[in-house]
């Protein structure tokens, strides 16, 4: 197989890496267009994963505080987590709501989405927006997982968002693509 | 050694997993201070690094487009990479804008950060503002690297940017706190 772009990089060979939980690796043998030289690339293959801006009824939207295993410490984050083998991911993202936060919610819309980081890793983050969201169900997590859910009005999510106080890009670009979305910017071109 | 938080988790024992070219592996052993389980957290070790916000004296920003192996496709992202064991995360910027570009500019600073990915990840990245960049040297790549520089208008970018349009997350933080700092947004607490 051969697999070209636009730039053309050329891949020579692929192999499989090591293992890794929640990630396979492989090593792509990729040609510069450049230069001719051939060199190993690490990609991580991963699911694909959803993000959940959450609106209650009153105008706060629902976050989750969590210890993270990468930076050893706790983030404020939006609720989400990845896409099942096989499942809709629409389906993820409500069911990765209830788990986490215990919230329902009636009225679902895609925002947007982003990769999760393009540079070594095929995952995508799909950002989803819940209306009208209201705590219906107990939190059932992971053995691996412990989260506080934590609700901030609209106005403070905002002023966070602008003070660069939240730490995961993930949620980053679904605050953005959910306050783009209420017209809280206006195109300028 | 063990490792706490406020959350209560706890290092029972972590080990080297493979190693990954631009990453070294680690599991940590971590007791969930919720059941008292303990799982194993992969964690990637890498570099920090800076990504750059350089403008023009006309108010154009220098974006860079190149192939990215995790997705197979090119992307329009704010040039940057690594910091080298040892260097000073300004100089890293500097030179790697200089490498990527040919870009050069007089006057620095940094405008905040996030971490690449806190779940999995220990890496930071850092934005860096550089004013009235110029065009002054040869680009110089790694054999890895083939890299098209792109001007766009700040007009330009912030349409895209509000439009969805940039898929790189760091390059969206870092473009939302270069926005946030010339006083595009308001808080409204």
């Amino acid at each position: 197989m051969e697999k070209t772009n636009k730039d053309g990089w050329k891949l020579d060979r692929s192999e499989p890496g090591p293992g890794l939980k929640i990630f396979r690796s492989r090593l792509d043998y990729m040609r510069n267009p450049r230069n001719g030289k051939t060199e190993a690339m690490i990609v991580l293959e991963g699911a694909d994963a959803a993000n959940i801006v959450a609106v209650t009824p009153d105008g706060h939207i629902v976050f989750v505080r969590q210890y993270r295993f990468g930076i050893g410490a706790d983030t404020l984050e939006l609720p989400g987590g990845a896409v099942d083998a096989g499942e809709p991911q629409a389906d993820a993202a409500m069911r990765e709501l209830a788990e986490e936060t215990g919230y329902t919610a009636p009225e679902w819309r895609l925002l947007g989405g982003i990769y999760s980081n393009p540079v070594f890793m095929s995952s995508y983050i799909f950002h989803w927006l819940a209306l009208n969201a209201e705590p219906t169900l107990p939190q059932r997590l992971d053995d691996g997982e412990a989260v506080e859910v934590v609700l901030l009005h609209e106005a403070d999510v905002w002023n966070k968002l602008i003070a660069g106080e939240f730490q995961h890009p993930h949620t980053v670009n679904a605050l953005l693509r959910y306050f783009a979305d209420g017209g809280r910017f206006r195109a300028d071109g």
